[in-house]
Protein backbone atom coordinates (compact mmCIF):
# COMPACT_ATOMS: atom_id res chain seq x y z
CA UNK A 1 0.00 0.00 0.00
CA UNK A 2 0.85 3.64 -0.49
CA UNK A 3 1.38 6.09 2.09
CA UNK A 4 0.85 9.40 1.63
CA UNK A 5 1.66 12.65 4.30
CA UNK A 6 0.21 15.87 3.44
CA UNK A 7 0.23 18.76 6.32
CA UNK A 8 -1.71 22.11 5.74
CA UNK A 9 -3.16 25.33 7.79
CA UNK A 10 -0.95 27.08 10.26
CA UNK A 11 0.40 25.98 13.77
CA UNK A 12 -0.54 27.36 16.98
CA UNK A 13 1.61 28.31 19.60
CA UNK A 14 0.10 28.90 23.10
CA UNK A 15 1.56 31.98 24.94
CA UNK A 16 -0.97 31.56 27.89
CA UNK A 17 -4.34 30.18 28.46
CA UNK A 18 -6.02 32.52 26.33
CA UNK A 19 -3.45 34.14 23.77
CA UNK A 20 -1.78 32.82 21.06
CA UNK A 21 0.34 32.76 17.96
CA UNK A 22 -1.11 31.44 14.95
CA UNK A 23 -0.09 32.05 11.04
CA UNK A 24 -2.72 32.75 8.15
CA UNK A 25 -2.67 30.39 6.61
CA UNK A 26 -5.65 28.47 5.52
CA UNK A 27 -5.00 24.92 4.61
CA UNK A 28 -6.95 25.17 1.26
CA UNK A 29 -3.89 24.41 -0.54
CA UNK A 30 -3.48 21.52 1.71
CA UNK A 31 -7.32 19.94 0.46
CA UNK A 32 -6.40 20.98 -2.65
CA UNK A 33 -3.93 18.42 -2.90
CA UNK A 34 -5.37 15.48 -1.40
CA UNK A 35 -8.36 16.08 -3.94
CA UNK A 36 -5.36 15.80 -6.38
CA UNK A 37 -3.76 12.74 -5.04
CA UNK A 38 -7.51 11.20 -5.14
CA UNK A 39 -8.41 11.96 -8.85
CA UNK A 40 -4.64 10.92 -9.86
CA UNK A 41 -4.87 7.49 -8.16
CA UNK A 42 -8.38 7.28 -9.98
CA UNK A 43 -7.38 7.52 -13.35
CA UNK A 44 -4.14 5.41 -12.70
CA UNK A 45 -6.66 2.90 -11.36
CA UNK A 46 -5.13 2.14 -8.33
CA UNK A 47 -6.93 2.15 -5.09
CA UNK A 48 -4.55 0.79 -2.56
CA UNK A 49 -2.84 4.14 -1.09
CA UNK A 50 -4.36 6.19 2.26
CA UNK A 51 -3.26 9.59 2.86
CA UNK A 52 -2.63 10.65 5.92
CA UNK A 53 -3.86 14.35 6.17
CA UNK A 54 -2.16 16.24 9.27
CA UNK A 55 -3.95 19.60 9.71
CA UNK A 56 -3.85 22.84 12.10
CA UNK A 57 -6.89 23.16 14.44
CA UNK A 58 -7.35 26.39 12.89
CA UNK A 59 -7.09 25.76 9.12
CA UNK A 60 -10.32 24.66 7.40
CA UNK A 61 -10.26 20.05 6.99
CA UNK A 62 -11.18 18.40 3.99
CA UNK A 63 -15.10 16.49 3.97
CA UNK A 64 -14.51 13.45 5.24
CA UNK A 65 -18.44 12.66 4.58
CA UNK A 66 -17.54 12.98 0.82
CA UNK A 67 -16.89 9.71 -0.82
CA UNK A 68 -14.07 10.82 -2.77
CA UNK A 69 -12.28 11.37 0.51
CA UNK A 70 -12.49 7.34 1.20
CA UNK A 71 -9.09 7.07 1.24
CA UNK A 72 -8.21 10.26 3.90
CA UNK A 73 -7.35 9.57 7.40
CA UNK A 74 -7.59 13.26 9.06
CA UNK A 75 -4.90 14.04 12.22
CA UNK A 76 -5.85 17.15 13.65
CA UNK A 77 -2.98 18.96 15.11
CA UNK A 78 -2.38 22.58 16.98
CA UNK A 79 1.45 23.50 17.97
CA UNK A 80 4.60 22.28 16.23
CA UNK A 81 5.88 19.69 19.05
CA UNK A 82 2.37 18.24 18.34
CA UNK A 83 3.17 18.27 14.77
CA UNK A 84 6.03 16.53 15.27
CA UNK A 85 4.64 13.86 17.72
CA UNK A 86 2.33 13.14 14.79
CA UNK A 87 4.81 12.78 12.40
CA UNK A 88 6.87 10.44 14.53
CA UNK A 89 3.96 7.98 14.73
CA UNK A 90 2.96 7.80 11.04
CA UNK A 91 6.54 7.09 10.47
CA UNK A 92 6.67 4.30 13.15
CA UNK A 93 3.49 2.54 11.82
CA UNK A 94 4.25 3.19 8.37
CA UNK A 95 6.31 3.27 5.19
CA UNK A 96 5.51 6.49 4.22
CA UNK A 97 6.19 7.24 0.52
CA UNK A 98 4.97 10.78 -0.34
CA UNK A 99 5.30 14.07 1.96
CA UNK A 100 4.12 17.29 1.06
CA UNK A 101 5.17 19.51 4.09
CA UNK A 102 2.73 22.61 3.07
CA UNK A 103 1.41 23.57 6.45
CA UNK A 104 2.86 26.98 7.97
CA UNK A 105 4.80 25.58 11.00
CA UNK A 106 5.63 28.30 13.30
CA UNK A 107 9.61 28.83 13.35
CA UNK A 108 9.15 29.76 17.14
CA UNK A 109 7.21 28.77 19.80
CA UNK A 110 6.67 30.66 23.51
CA UNK A 111 8.97 30.12 26.13
CA UNK A 112 8.20 32.81 28.56
CA UNK A 113 6.49 36.20 29.48
CA UNK A 114 8.17 39.24 31.59
CA UNK A 115 6.97 42.33 32.55
CA UNK A 116 9.97 44.80 30.95
CA UNK A 117 10.93 46.57 34.22
CA UNK A 118 11.26 43.54 36.30
CA UNK A 119 13.70 42.22 33.35
CA UNK A 120 15.90 45.32 33.33
CA UNK A 121 16.09 44.90 37.24
CA UNK A 122 17.45 41.67 36.68
CA UNK A 123 19.77 41.86 33.88
CA UNK A 124 21.15 45.40 36.23
CA UNK A 125 21.74 43.21 39.21
CA UNK A 126 22.94 39.76 37.37
CA UNK A 127 25.47 42.42 35.50
CA UNK A 128 26.28 44.11 39.07
CA UNK A 129 28.07 40.67 39.96
CA UNK A 130 29.79 40.11 36.58
CA UNK A 131 32.95 40.33 35.05
CA UNK A 132 32.91 42.96 32.16
CA UNK A 133 34.41 40.05 30.32
CA UNK A 134 31.26 37.78 31.24
CA UNK A 135 28.66 40.46 30.12
CA UNK A 136 27.60 39.03 26.94
CA UNK A 137 27.10 36.05 28.30
CA UNK A 138 25.40 37.28 31.09
CA UNK A 139 22.99 39.29 29.73
CA UNK A 140 21.95 36.59 26.92
CA UNK A 141 22.07 34.17 30.05
CA UNK A 142 19.39 36.17 31.61
CA UNK A 143 17.26 37.04 28.56
CA UNK A 144 16.85 33.13 28.37
CA UNK A 145 16.29 32.32 32.00
CA UNK A 146 14.94 35.83 33.68
CA UNK A 147 13.17 34.67 37.52
CA UNK A 148 10.37 36.87 37.63
CA UNK A 149 8.35 35.05 34.60
CA UNK A 150 4.37 34.93 34.68
CA UNK A 151 2.36 31.88 35.34
CA UNK A 152 1.73 30.92 31.71
CA UNK A 153 -1.40 28.49 33.02
CA UNK A 154 -3.44 31.66 34.22
CA UNK A 155 -4.19 34.77 32.49
CA UNK A 156 -1.39 37.04 32.12
CA UNK A 157 -2.69 40.09 32.84
CA UNK A 158 -0.13 43.14 33.43
CA UNK A 159 -0.06 47.06 33.25
CA UNK A 160 3.55 47.07 32.23
CA UNK A 161 4.92 46.51 28.38
CA UNK A 162 5.92 43.06 28.66
CA UNK A 163 8.83 41.21 26.96
CA UNK A 164 7.93 37.83 25.20
CA UNK A 165 10.76 35.20 24.68
CA UNK A 166 10.53 32.84 21.78
CA UNK A 167 12.83 29.76 21.27
CA UNK A 168 12.97 28.33 17.92
CA UNK A 169 11.19 25.11 17.17
CA UNK A 170 12.52 21.83 15.55
CA UNK A 171 12.60 22.40 11.66
CA UNK A 172 10.57 19.40 11.08
CA UNK A 173 11.50 18.84 7.32
CA UNK A 174 15.18 19.10 8.16
CA UNK A 175 14.42 15.11 9.66
CA UNK A 176 12.04 13.99 7.33
CA UNK A 177 14.63 12.02 4.99
CA UNK A 178 16.28 10.75 7.85
CA UNK A 179 13.36 8.48 9.03
CA UNK A 180 13.15 6.96 5.12
CA UNK A 181 15.60 7.66 2.31
CA UNK A 182 13.49 6.60 -0.71
CA UNK A 183 10.92 9.46 0.37
CA UNK A 184 9.51 11.60 -2.30
CA UNK A 185 9.63 14.82 0.18
CA UNK A 186 7.56 17.85 -1.45
CA UNK A 187 8.26 21.46 0.37
CA UNK A 188 7.43 24.73 0.36
CA UNK A 189 9.26 27.99 0.69
CA UNK A 190 7.23 31.30 1.24
CA UNK A 191 8.80 34.85 1.11
CA UNK A 192 7.27 37.78 0.85
CA UNK A 193 8.04 41.14 -1.11
CA UNK A 194 11.19 39.58 -2.87
CA UNK A 195 12.38 39.70 -5.93
CA UNK A 196 11.39 36.28 -7.89
CA UNK A 197 15.70 35.32 -8.42
CA UNK A 198 16.07 35.71 -4.50
CA UNK A 199 12.96 33.48 -4.28
CA UNK A 200 14.20 31.10 -5.98
CA UNK A 201 17.57 31.66 -4.58
CA UNK A 202 16.33 30.90 -0.95
CA UNK A 203 13.91 28.02 -2.29
CA UNK A 204 17.03 26.11 -4.25
CA UNK A 205 19.00 26.38 -0.37
CA UNK A 206 16.39 24.87 1.46
CA UNK A 207 15.49 22.23 -0.92
CA UNK A 208 19.29 21.31 -0.75
CA UNK A 209 19.59 21.57 2.75
CA UNK A 210 16.60 18.77 3.35
CA UNK A 211 17.09 16.72 0.31
CA UNK A 212 13.76 17.70 -1.29
CA UNK A 213 12.40 16.18 -4.66
CA UNK A 214 9.80 19.11 -5.51
CA UNK A 215 9.84 22.43 -3.90
CA UNK A 216 7.23 25.12 -4.43
CA UNK A 217 8.32 28.37 -4.27
CA UNK A 218 6.04 31.37 -3.40
CA UNK A 219 5.18 35.26 -2.96
CA UNK A 220 3.04 36.45 -0.10
CA UNK A 221 1.91 39.46 -2.08
CA UNK A 222 0.15 36.95 -4.57
CA UNK A 223 -1.56 35.17 -1.92
CA UNK A 224 -2.88 38.38 -0.35
CA UNK A 225 -4.23 39.16 -3.75
CA UNK A 226 -5.94 36.38 -4.03
CA UNK A 227 -3.98 34.91 -7.14
CA UNK A 228 -1.65 32.61 -5.53
CA UNK A 229 1.62 32.33 -7.67
CA UNK A 230 3.49 29.20 -7.28
CA UNK A 231 6.74 28.73 -8.98
CA UNK A 232 7.55 24.88 -9.33
CA UNK A 233 11.21 23.58 -9.05
CA UNK A 234 13.29 20.15 -9.10
CA UNK A 235 17.24 19.76 -8.72
CA UNK A 236 17.67 24.57 -9.10
CA UNK A 237 15.61 23.98 -12.50
CA UNK A 238 12.40 25.36 -12.84
CA UNK A 239 9.61 23.01 -13.78
CA UNK A 240 6.69 25.96 -14.36
CA UNK A 241 5.09 28.79 -13.06
CA UNK A 242 1.46 28.40 -11.87
CA UNK A 243 -1.47 30.51 -10.85
CA UNK A 244 -4.12 29.47 -8.28
CA UNK A 245 -3.92 26.87 -5.62
CA UNK A 246 -5.69 24.24 -7.85
CA UNK A 247 -3.10 24.91 -10.59
CA UNK A 248 -0.51 24.46 -8.46
CA UNK A 249 -1.92 21.42 -6.59
CA UNK A 250 -2.54 19.61 -9.78
CA UNK A 251 1.46 20.23 -10.94
CA UNK A 252 2.80 18.89 -7.58
CA UNK A 253 1.09 16.29 -7.83
CA UNK A 254 1.64 15.35 -11.83
CA UNK A 255 5.45 15.92 -11.34
CA UNK A 256 5.36 13.59 -8.18
CA UNK A 257 3.58 11.00 -9.60
CA UNK A 258 4.25 10.59 -12.90
CA UNK A 259 7.42 8.38 -12.70
CA UNK A 260 6.22 6.01 -10.24
CA UNK B 1 -34.01 55.95 19.17
CA UNK B 2 -31.93 53.78 21.26
CA UNK B 3 -28.71 52.84 20.18
CA UNK B 4 -26.49 49.60 21.62
CA UNK B 5 -23.28 49.03 21.24
CA UNK B 6 -21.99 45.00 21.90
CA UNK B 7 -18.27 44.26 21.10
CA UNK B 8 -17.83 40.22 20.30
CA UNK B 9 -14.65 38.09 19.73
CA UNK B 10 -10.49 38.04 20.43
CA UNK B 11 -8.77 40.76 19.00
CA UNK B 12 -5.57 40.18 16.37
CA UNK B 13 -2.77 41.62 16.84
CA UNK B 14 -0.15 41.13 14.23
CA UNK B 15 3.62 40.31 14.49
CA UNK B 16 4.58 40.00 10.89
CA UNK B 17 2.90 39.66 8.18
CA UNK B 18 1.54 35.70 8.61
CA UNK B 19 2.19 35.56 12.30
CA UNK B 20 -0.48 37.06 14.90
CA UNK B 21 -1.26 36.89 18.37
CA UNK B 22 -5.04 35.79 18.87
CA UNK B 23 -7.41 35.42 22.08
CA UNK B 24 -9.43 31.92 21.92
CA UNK B 25 -13.07 34.13 22.76
CA UNK B 26 -15.24 32.75 20.13
CA UNK B 27 -17.64 35.73 20.20
CA UNK B 28 -20.50 32.81 21.20
CA UNK B 29 -21.24 35.12 24.18
CA UNK B 30 -21.76 37.72 21.93
CA UNK B 31 -24.54 36.26 19.81
CA UNK B 32 -26.85 35.61 22.33
CA UNK B 33 -26.30 38.96 23.82
CA UNK B 34 -27.61 40.76 20.69
CA UNK B 35 -30.22 37.93 20.28
CA UNK B 36 -31.40 38.16 23.80
CA UNK B 37 -31.66 42.30 23.40
CA UNK B 38 -33.66 41.34 20.35
CA UNK B 39 -36.25 38.94 22.68
CA UNK B 40 -36.32 41.69 25.39
CA UNK B 41 -37.17 44.63 22.72
CA UNK B 42 -40.21 42.74 21.33
CA UNK B 43 -41.90 41.87 24.20
CA UNK B 44 -41.73 45.39 25.20
CA UNK B 45 -43.12 46.16 21.81
CA UNK B 46 -40.06 48.40 21.06
CA UNK B 47 -39.08 48.55 17.48
CA UNK B 48 -37.24 52.37 17.69
CA UNK B 49 -33.62 50.76 18.15
CA UNK B 50 -30.55 49.60 16.42
CA UNK B 51 -27.54 47.14 17.61
CA UNK B 52 -23.97 48.09 16.37
CA UNK B 53 -22.46 44.81 16.87
CA UNK B 54 -18.74 45.25 16.68
CA UNK B 55 -16.76 41.71 15.76
CA UNK B 56 -13.47 40.50 15.66
CA UNK B 57 -12.38 38.39 11.62
CA UNK B 58 -11.79 35.26 13.74
CA UNK B 59 -15.30 35.21 15.87
CA UNK B 60 -18.27 33.57 14.81
CA UNK B 61 -20.66 36.24 13.40
CA UNK B 62 -24.87 36.58 13.41
CA UNK B 63 -26.45 35.31 11.04
CA UNK B 64 -27.74 38.73 9.37
CA UNK B 65 -29.99 36.94 6.70
CA UNK B 66 -32.15 36.37 9.81
CA UNK B 67 -34.61 38.43 9.65
CA UNK B 68 -34.87 38.95 13.44
CA UNK B 69 -31.43 40.68 13.23
CA UNK B 70 -33.31 43.37 11.36
CA UNK B 71 -31.86 45.96 14.37
CA UNK B 72 -28.55 44.91 14.33
CA UNK B 73 -25.54 46.65 11.99
CA UNK B 74 -21.95 44.30 11.72
CA UNK B 75 -18.78 46.19 12.21
CA UNK B 76 -15.95 43.66 11.49
CA UNK B 77 -12.47 44.44 13.27
CA UNK B 78 -9.01 43.07 13.57
CA UNK B 79 -6.77 44.92 16.35
CA UNK B 80 -7.20 46.64 19.34
CA UNK B 81 -6.69 49.82 17.21
CA UNK B 82 -9.30 49.07 14.68
CA UNK B 83 -11.96 48.67 17.77
CA UNK B 84 -10.69 52.10 19.16
CA UNK B 85 -11.46 53.87 15.70
CA UNK B 86 -14.90 52.04 15.25
CA UNK B 87 -15.85 52.88 18.59
CA UNK B 88 -15.07 56.89 18.55
CA UNK B 89 -16.85 56.88 14.70
CA UNK B 90 -19.92 55.16 16.55
CA UNK B 91 -19.86 57.72 19.34
CA UNK B 92 -19.22 60.37 17.08
CA UNK B 93 -22.06 59.84 15.19
CA UNK B 94 -24.95 58.30 17.60
CA UNK B 95 -25.82 58.96 21.07
CA UNK B 96 -24.73 55.36 22.62
CA UNK B 97 -27.30 54.22 25.60
CA UNK B 98 -26.14 50.77 26.61
CA UNK B 99 -22.57 49.61 25.65
CA UNK B 100 -21.83 45.48 26.53
CA UNK B 101 -17.98 44.90 26.13
CA UNK B 102 -17.87 41.13 26.04
CA UNK B 103 -15.14 41.36 23.23
CA UNK B 104 -11.48 39.75 24.65
CA UNK B 105 -9.21 42.89 23.92
CA UNK B 106 -5.63 42.34 23.79
CA UNK B 107 -3.87 43.81 26.79
CA UNK B 108 -0.60 44.05 24.27
CA UNK B 109 -0.06 44.92 20.60
CA UNK B 110 3.41 43.50 19.25
CA UNK B 111 6.04 46.79 19.34
CA UNK B 112 9.37 44.50 17.52
CA UNK B 113 11.12 41.81 17.44
CA UNK B 114 14.71 41.25 17.75
CA UNK B 115 16.95 37.96 17.57
CA UNK B 116 18.02 37.48 21.62
CA UNK B 117 21.74 37.38 20.93
CA UNK B 118 21.55 41.15 19.03
CA UNK B 119 19.75 42.53 21.76
CA UNK B 120 22.21 41.11 24.29
CA UNK B 121 25.00 43.09 22.45
CA UNK B 122 23.19 46.23 22.06
CA UNK B 123 22.50 46.05 25.97
CA UNK B 124 26.24 45.13 26.41
CA UNK B 125 27.46 47.96 24.38
CA UNK B 126 24.80 50.49 25.77
CA UNK B 127 26.01 49.83 29.42
CA UNK B 128 30.20 49.65 28.49
CA UNK B 129 29.19 53.73 27.85
CA UNK B 130 26.46 54.23 30.89
CA UNK B 131 27.09 55.47 34.35
CA UNK B 132 26.17 52.60 36.44
CA UNK B 133 24.03 54.91 38.55
CA UNK B 134 21.63 55.06 34.97
CA UNK B 135 21.95 51.18 33.85
CA UNK B 136 18.28 50.33 34.91
CA UNK B 137 17.00 53.03 32.62
CA UNK B 138 19.64 52.04 29.87
CA UNK B 139 18.66 48.40 30.27
CA UNK B 140 15.11 49.77 29.43
CA UNK B 141 15.52 51.83 26.63
CA UNK B 142 17.08 49.46 24.90
CA UNK B 143 14.65 46.80 25.48
CA UNK B 144 12.17 49.27 24.60
CA UNK B 145 14.12 50.71 21.21
CA UNK B 146 16.36 48.34 20.26
CA UNK B 147 18.43 48.84 16.87
CA UNK B 148 18.77 45.48 15.14
CA UNK B 149 15.09 45.05 14.32
CA UNK B 150 13.35 42.44 12.09
CA UNK B 151 10.79 44.47 9.40
CA UNK B 152 7.88 43.40 10.20
CA UNK B 153 6.40 44.09 7.15
CA UNK B 154 8.03 40.88 5.28
CA UNK B 155 7.77 37.56 6.50
CA UNK B 156 10.29 37.03 9.55
CA UNK B 157 12.90 34.76 9.40
CA UNK B 158 15.37 33.37 11.95
CA UNK B 159 17.66 30.46 12.98
CA UNK B 160 17.85 32.30 16.39
CA UNK B 161 16.03 32.88 19.38
CA UNK B 162 13.97 35.68 19.62
CA UNK B 163 12.48 38.65 21.38
CA UNK B 164 9.14 40.11 20.87
CA UNK B 165 8.63 43.13 22.64
CA UNK B 166 4.63 44.05 23.56
CA UNK B 167 3.34 47.29 24.53
CA UNK B 168 0.54 47.66 26.02
CA UNK B 169 -3.14 48.97 24.20
CA UNK B 170 -5.09 51.79 25.53
CA UNK B 171 -7.83 50.13 28.11
CA UNK B 172 -10.84 51.32 25.87
CA UNK B 173 -13.40 50.47 28.78
CA UNK B 174 -11.69 53.14 30.78
CA UNK B 175 -12.57 55.53 27.81
CA UNK B 176 -16.33 54.85 27.43
CA UNK B 177 -17.91 56.25 30.53
CA UNK B 178 -15.83 59.88 29.63
CA UNK B 179 -17.75 60.01 26.03
CA UNK B 180 -20.94 59.56 27.59
CA UNK B 181 -21.82 60.04 31.13
CA UNK B 182 -25.40 58.84 30.64
CA UNK B 183 -23.95 55.27 29.09
CA UNK B 184 -25.13 52.42 31.15
CA UNK B 185 -22.00 50.24 30.85
CA UNK B 186 -21.61 46.32 31.35
CA UNK B 187 -18.07 44.69 31.90
CA UNK B 188 -16.60 41.69 31.52
CA UNK B 189 -13.67 39.87 34.12
CA UNK B 190 -11.96 36.60 33.16
CA UNK B 191 -9.37 34.86 35.08
CA UNK B 192 -8.27 31.34 35.43
CA UNK B 193 -8.02 28.94 38.71
CA UNK B 194 -8.77 31.41 41.13
CA UNK B 195 -11.39 31.37 44.14
CA UNK B 196 -15.31 32.98 43.97
CA UNK B 197 -13.55 35.43 46.33
CA UNK B 198 -10.83 36.99 44.53
CA UNK B 199 -13.04 36.65 41.48
CA UNK B 200 -15.49 38.97 42.54
CA UNK B 201 -12.62 40.95 44.37
CA UNK B 202 -11.21 41.76 40.87
CA UNK B 203 -13.97 42.23 38.94
CA UNK B 204 -15.47 45.03 41.85
CA UNK B 205 -12.12 46.55 41.44
CA UNK B 206 -12.75 46.91 37.95
CA UNK B 207 -15.94 47.99 37.89
CA UNK B 208 -15.09 50.76 40.37
CA UNK B 209 -12.52 52.15 37.81
CA UNK B 210 -14.52 52.03 34.92
CA UNK B 211 -17.60 52.92 36.22
CA UNK B 212 -19.19 49.96 34.74
CA UNK B 213 -23.17 49.50 36.31
CA UNK B 214 -23.06 45.84 35.25
CA UNK B 215 -19.86 43.65 35.77
CA UNK B 216 -19.88 39.84 34.64
CA UNK B 217 -17.49 37.77 36.27
CA UNK B 218 -16.35 34.71 34.68
CA UNK B 219 -13.37 31.75 35.13
CA UNK B 220 -11.79 30.26 31.95
CA UNK B 221 -11.88 26.89 33.92
CA UNK B 222 -15.69 26.72 33.19
CA UNK B 223 -15.52 27.76 29.89
CA UNK B 224 -13.08 25.24 29.31
CA UNK B 225 -15.29 22.76 30.70
CA UNK B 226 -17.91 23.65 28.13
CA UNK B 227 -20.44 24.89 31.25
CA UNK B 228 -19.37 29.06 31.41
CA UNK B 229 -20.70 30.01 34.54
CA UNK B 230 -20.36 33.84 35.77
CA UNK B 231 -21.33 35.59 38.33
CA UNK B 232 -23.38 39.06 37.70
CA UNK B 233 -22.37 41.99 39.76
CA UNK B 234 -23.94 45.79 40.08
CA UNK B 235 -22.46 47.89 42.60
CA UNK B 236 -20.61 45.64 44.55
CA UNK B 237 -23.28 43.22 45.32
CA UNK B 238 -23.77 39.82 43.63
CA UNK B 239 -27.22 39.78 41.90
CA UNK B 240 -27.29 36.09 40.57
CA UNK B 241 -24.79 33.25 39.65
CA UNK B 242 -25.66 31.90 36.04
CA UNK B 243 -24.41 28.50 33.97
CA UNK B 244 -24.49 28.65 30.01
CA UNK B 245 -24.35 31.48 28.36
CA UNK B 246 -27.97 32.09 27.09
CA UNK B 247 -28.46 32.14 30.86
CA UNK B 248 -25.66 34.73 31.32
CA UNK B 249 -27.28 36.63 28.12
CA UNK B 250 -30.52 36.83 29.63
CA UNK B 251 -29.52 37.76 33.23
CA UNK B 252 -27.20 40.69 31.63
CA UNK B 253 -29.92 41.83 28.94
CA UNK B 254 -32.49 41.99 31.64
CA UNK B 255 -30.59 43.61 34.79
CA UNK B 256 -29.76 46.65 31.86
CA UNK B 257 -33.17 47.46 30.28
CA UNK B 258 -35.32 46.10 33.49
CA UNK B 259 -35.75 49.99 35.20
CA UNK B 260 -35.51 52.17 31.49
Amino acid sequence: MLHFIVTAGGTVEDIDEVRKITNTSTGQLGICLAEEIIKYMEQAGEQDYQIHYIVTSTAIKPDLFNEEMDHVTLYEVTDTKSVLNTINELFDRYTIDYFIHSMAVSDFTANHMIPMKKLAEEIKLKLESTDKEQWLEAIEHTLKNPKAIMDRSRKISSDDDMILALKKTTKIISLLKEKNKELFLVGFKLLKNVSEEELIRTANLLAEKNECDLMLANDLESINQGIHQGILIKNKEVLGKYEGKRNIAKAIVYQMLKNR
